[in-house]
């Protein structure tokens, strides 16, 4: 497998395929099952249906709290689901080539466990899984795990820094050759290709070595999705694919160019850095079937829900209960959590001059990431201008509703983005490290090596 | 589903099915695979096969740590493996009927995210997830957890009775039918049937609920294994299965009655709580052949992995470097860790007065676990004995090694035991607990209304 270059760039697509719907009111839509959050059945039909269109990953959020009524995440048809690791494992068997990336938390997991479910998944998947690492935000989620208030935003950065060198360090463990496995001598593994961390830093001591072995990737996926000074820094050193949240070229291309130049700074090949905005699509054979599948299911919010996920999107601060959903958004103070996400819906609200029902009917789709009603051409057309113009290297795509969002998709807009020679038209690699075109990270110890060999 | 009465009761039987093989020197018979620990069609091999001898589940044990040499589970073939949980999520699909007892841990995991991948392999399989309840011994795994020795025995078990009433807790979270899921209405739950638990103890403070909605048993199987005091106390407390280790009927008979009892003293139906030993089958159609097989494998033990099975078994104290290993078992010091565990191999060195070298070659099949080298009749003699008097509710067979020792117990011991009249011809329910005859769990909410109810 070749890696990335300026060359051979080639589009790359995720999918958001939360059971329970992308869109605040999906479960409601006719073709959606009711309970698609915790139905198995469902979930393995659409990480065919994602393979079937060729795409990368099947990416699942997550969260380590009830979000009731709304949150970045949440809308009351996802308040309860599966766990995302063991739903991955579950739905590998069901697929050959589709990626799996899962997200968990940096404040919440400890480096060991979460380093090993992550190994686990990726043996499972014969080298398909991705870790989305967040920190995790809201005081929800810490009165879960023995805190009062979760940890100031610095912090919880600062822990994940850490915590990553950790959980990359221990997928370092075994050696790629480290198993000998000589049934005549009983010898099964070569010690001194076996390696402890001994780490002993400012949040973790962790002495290692994983007790899973090296998986097909060596490392899953790293994925992270903040836009903060924080998130942007943590990127640039760790992510290997970034998920964000634009409305329009100008931003993205302004955080694209950002985390480019720093990944360079710190030494990285910016073309192992892959920058995936998150797309809603309503695909329509025609603009005003798209318009109308748009309009179909945003009839569909309860009030209640959308101020709900308006409150959730701003961090949990903004209690719009008593205010008239035909009137302005009222001013908050910003928190400690989502720091940037607060700014883009209170941006989106300014630009547009929208009242609340009209904030959160214009979120609800997408929550802040870029909406596209179209036809296949007109959504191609934006998708290839951004990724023809340091927009993007890919999109995550947000069917509003599944399946249909997903199929439409499929159907409609991966042949268009086929015709004009951007998206593969077979999977290239095994793994989603090559399918992505990235590469294979050796381990400290034989990277360690080398560099002493090449100092002789 | 009926649950079990003295009438109608049945025995039971779980699978050990480590992938590296029960015996240390299991990798190096010709019929296992080598890299058993790490490959999932071996697992998916051995899921299929344990369900095709009608067995209840499949039960790995599990650490959190490199066990190096030896250890309770250890063993070379067996210090990289997959984490249980997800590889059992991946093995669900490839099995209707077979149960999942997977191992966690309640010192070095928080309740919340275990209750979660628990509740989520329940709903994965449909209703077929055990949680194996452990402390977890050894100042390595301490290591690898922010530590630098583990917490004393007592300190493990008290954190384990809160962190278990949490899980059970938060596995309650949404009653059996909060979900309305009303597309015409928008009312998906019903906001009365969802709980926090607002829990402040001496080790947790965890609001709730939990973000996975209850799952096909209401509570996944609590199974647990330890046989000290705290042990046996948790046990009866907790426990719905009881893993134990007995080398004679006459001590598993006092360990039977005396957990029964303590369970009956708790308010507890003591049919519900199934007390089964781990036993260790050398099958043969003659006598001769079964000593044979047990001969074959013994001698594939080399020196030092004996040596480091002694000294993982008695708690990581026992440093027989530079002992004569055709001499007795030195004496030392008692630890922190598996205390039951390091008297009953000592017993079993004084029983026999056995040398260093014997005795590592007699617990290496079974590791302190009952050993039975025979036919199908002599072992189904003592497993019938056991069973009809007061020594087990059914067995954990430990297949030495893998696939075969499991096929010699499908298709040798399975049918004698069913002509005895003994075992099923088929599957009686469609979950574990109810295979295992035991109640569903109403949930805390429900059984508190009902007896306010009752009251009235």
């Amino acid at each position: 497998m070749t890696t990335n270059t300026p060359a051979n760039r080639k589009l790359r697509l995720g999918a958001f395929l939360p059971g329970g719907g992308q869109h605040i009111a999906a479960w409601r839509q006719p073709d959606q099952p009711a309970d698609g959050a915790t139905n198995l059945g469902f979930h393995i039909q659409l990480a065919k249906e994602a393979e079937r269109g060729l795409f990368d990953a099947y990416f699942l959020a997550d969260g380590l709290s009830v979000s009731f009524g709304g949150g970045i995440e949440g809308g009351n048809a996802k308040v309860a689901g599966f766990e995302p690791v063991t739903l991955f494992a579950a739905l590998a068997s069901h697929t050959k080539h589709l990626g799996f990336i899962a997200t968990a938390s940096t404040t919440y997991e400890e480096p060991y466990t979460l380093a090993r479910k992550f190994a686990s998944l990726d043996l499972i998947t014969e080298g398909r899984a991705g870790w989305n690492v967040v920190t995790t935000t809201g005081d929800a989620t810490a009165q879960n795990f023995n805190r009062d208030t979760q940890p100031p935003h610095a912090a919880r950065y600062a822990r994940a820094h850490e915590h990553v060198d950790v959980v990359k360090g221990l997928w370092d463990s075994f050696e790629d050759d480290a198993f000998v496995r000589d049934k005549d001598t009983g010898r099964f593994f070569d010690p001194a290709k076996v390696h402890a961390i001994h780490h002993k830093g400012t949040h973790f001591q962790v002495k290692g070595p994983l007790n899973v072995s090296r998986s097909p990737q060596g490392h899953p996926v790293i994925v992270q999705a903040g836009q903060s000074e924080d998130g942007r820094s943590f990127a640039a050193t760790h992510a290997e694919v970034i998920f964000t949240a634009h409305q329009h070229l100008e931003t993205a291309q302004e955080f694209y160019r950002d985390i480019k130049a720093r990944a360079r700074g710190l030494g990285r090949n910016p073309d192992h850095v892959l920058i995936m905005p998150g797309v809603s699509p309503f695909v329509g054979r025609t603009v005003e079937e798209a318009q109308e599948k748009y309009d179909r299911l945003t009839a569909l919010i309860l009030p209640e829900d959308g101020v709900g996920l308006l409150n959730g999107l701003t961090g949990g601060t903004l209690d719009l209960s008593g205010y008239d959903l035909d009137g302005p958004l009222p001013p908050a103070p910003p928190t400690e959590g989502m720091k940037s996400r607060q700014a883009l819906i209170r941006a989106i609200a300014d630009e547009h001059g929208f009242t609340i029902r009209q904030l959160y009917q214009w979120v609800a789709s997408a929550r802040g990431h870029l909406t596209l009603v179209g036809t296949p051409q007109s959504i191609a057309d934006t998708l290839q201008e951004w990724f023809e113009n340091d927009g993007a290297d890919g999109f995550n795509i947000l069917p509003p509703w599944l399946p249909t969002g997903l199929t439409d998709f499929v159907d409609l807009v991966i042949p268009e983005l086929q015709r004009r020679g951007l998206f593969r038209t077979a999977y290239e690699g095994r793994t989603l490290r090559e399918n992505l075109g990235l590469p294979f990270p050796e381990t400290r110890w034989a990277l360690a090596r080398h560099s002493t060999q090449a100092a002789e």
